[in-house]
């Protein structure tokens, strides 16, 4: 490595270096792309450069110092101030980054371009931008049909970065249930059997409801999926008979998510896990494999939250919840209705 | 006590006993109200009492069991089954609980009406019910003046309860601070001081901005602080001072909270606390009573909140809140700008 910087110029949004670059800088350092016997920077790439003095870089005659190109690079690129951060972190802590079809990948540790596949696809984002759930949906495919990973990261207002993992979950579970009986009675917004040998049973079978004084308290998702599998029935205070589109009917105006809930707890159910509410946890379930007792209740490994598909994630809620779930040894799963089928998108802290 | 059930009858919303209950569960449990000679009970009490058989419920004529009154008085009252499931919850943890001001009132344990002054004031909410800020604010007044304190019960779908209390509560530091010295520049959505020495200064003075490369980036707010208190300068990237003003109305297109954590961020630094970002938990800043040196960073004591004045909780927003600043040892505050005053409003849960 020369010690006096290489010379280039900033055209538009690059920094062209002459053919010299390419061996102390891309050979080496994996940074720029050749083109036309240069070597062509990525504003952030020329940034992180200049920042160690390794290039110098003109513009019209005068050469930039960092400050002045760094103040010219967040005008010309949106972004640039969050991009700048996370590649200056990332190949500060040893990585090779180069940009990429999301805004880079990087590669494994210890492995580099042209001798390693990159490990992952990054996404850069400011806490304070919005992310509309299609915007994960999209490049969590592209990221798997390239079988990378996706690395979402996200730059606060103090620049400090938090790392993301997101992907596509399968859930299963080994809880087959299949016990019932009893009618029970929708009161205002919950509904409660009456009958101690159907609470005991319901309750001990599927780990549905909550006990006390012989008889159980059911949720309405509970409730709505017992009715619909035929394994309990349910009447209102007049002793009416309701049928599942009646209760669902009722339910929606008690519980504002009602359907999207209930096509996510059945879903759940379906794949043989056991449901229970999430609410001490902010989420809408805590989700547990297998259930053997209710006097020996094992630790639940998911708190599903269900999302329509229009969903747009705010960033500081989704950092509490993933950290939340993290301190509770649980992994953060955001449910969604993708055309009549339940998919599960997971967000999980990443330490690069 | 007796062996046989107390009997009597379901009037509106109240149950009433012959002067005989007095003794038996006036005076000995505190259950009811002495009228007219006879003993008025409301519709949780007598349900309580109903489902332990010491008492007998009729209604035209003929008995009600439990299940009938119980379906009686979800039509009758609404929350019924909320309060009926807080009332049960403590009353079999062996506390006094009476109906009050709030939903109950609640005696300390070991203590008693009569005896001992209540020691709580019990607002009880179902999850699903979104919560205007004035209702706690309101009822927090009320508890305050009569030297209680606030519960807020919390009935889960699953008819699980999460105690909290709510409180107003002061926050002073101890970290006096009145460096600045620079100028720094206006980026796209944050602020680059350049030069090393004040970016040194400032950031070991009052621990503000991240330091890196011999610069120090600033967050918007920390900025209009520095600025508004002339202890920085602050230029756009073509070089053009920026007065306090617009300074303040670009940050405002970045960021839409921008006046309300402006705010509060100014009353937490004038209240000599160290204020920096609450990104990683989900809350616009961290706070800490005194930071020493940036070498030594202590332990964050709270979370801070900023809410408008018309701000609704969501209670499973709040139990994920309060239950991640547990997790990590903080107590969760609400900022508000109470007539241009800023008031906190502590939640964390209590454990009866």
């Amino acid at each position: 490595m020369s010690d006096d910087p290489i010379r280039g110029g900033l055209s538009g949004d690059k920094v062209l270096l002459g053919g010299e670059a390419t061996e102390e800088l891309y050979d080496q350092g994996s940074f720029g792309r050749p083109v036309d016997g240069g070597l062509q920077l990525s504003l952030v790439e020329a940034a992180y450069l200049l920042d160690r003095s390794r290039i110098a870089v003109r513009l019209e005659g005068a050469e930039l110092d960092f400050r002045s190109f760094f103040e010219k690079a967040t005008a010309i690129e949106a972004g640039f101030e969050f991009r700048y951060v996370v590649y200056k972190d990332l190949r500060e802590r040893g990585y090779y980054v180069q940009p990429g079809v999301t805004d880079f990948r990087v590669y494994p540790r210890g492995g580099k371009p042209g001798k390693t596949p990159a490990e992952f696809y990054v996404r850069v984002f400011s806490e304070r931008q919005p992310v509309p759930l299609k915007d994960l949906v999209e490049p969590i495919k592209v990221t798997r049909q390239m079988r990378k990973r996706l690395m979402l990261a996200v730059v606060d207002e103090e620049s400090d970065i938090t790392f993301y993992e997101a992907r596509e979950r399968e859930l299963k579970g080994d809880m087959k249930v299949e016990v019932g009986g009893g009618t029970a009675t929708l009161l205002e917004d919950r509904v409660m059997l009456w009958d101690p040998e159907s609470s005991e049973r319901i309750h001990e079978g599927g780990f549905y409801g909550k006990p006390g004084g012989g008889r159980l308290q059911l949720s309405l998702v509970e409730s709505a999926y017992l009715l619909e599998k035929g394994l309990l029935g349910i009447v209102d205070r007049t002793g009416e008979p309701l049928s599942l589109e009646e209760f669902v009917r009722r339910s929606r105006s008690v519980e504002e998510d009602f359907d999207m809930k209930h096509l996510v707890y059945r879903d759940l159910r379906e794949k043989d896990l056991v449901v229970k509410t999430g609410f001490k946890f902010g989420s809408h379930f805590r989700v547990y494999k297998r259930v053997e007792s209710s006097r020996k209740v094992p630790h639940s490994e998911y708190l599903v939250h269900s999302i329509p598909e229009d969903h747009v994630f705010h960033l500081p809620v989704v950092s509490r919840a993933v950290r939340l779930a993290h301190s509770v040894r649980k992994v953060m799963v955001f449910a969604r209705d993708d055309g009549g089928m339940v998919k599960y998108l997971e967000i999980g802290r990443l330490k690069p």
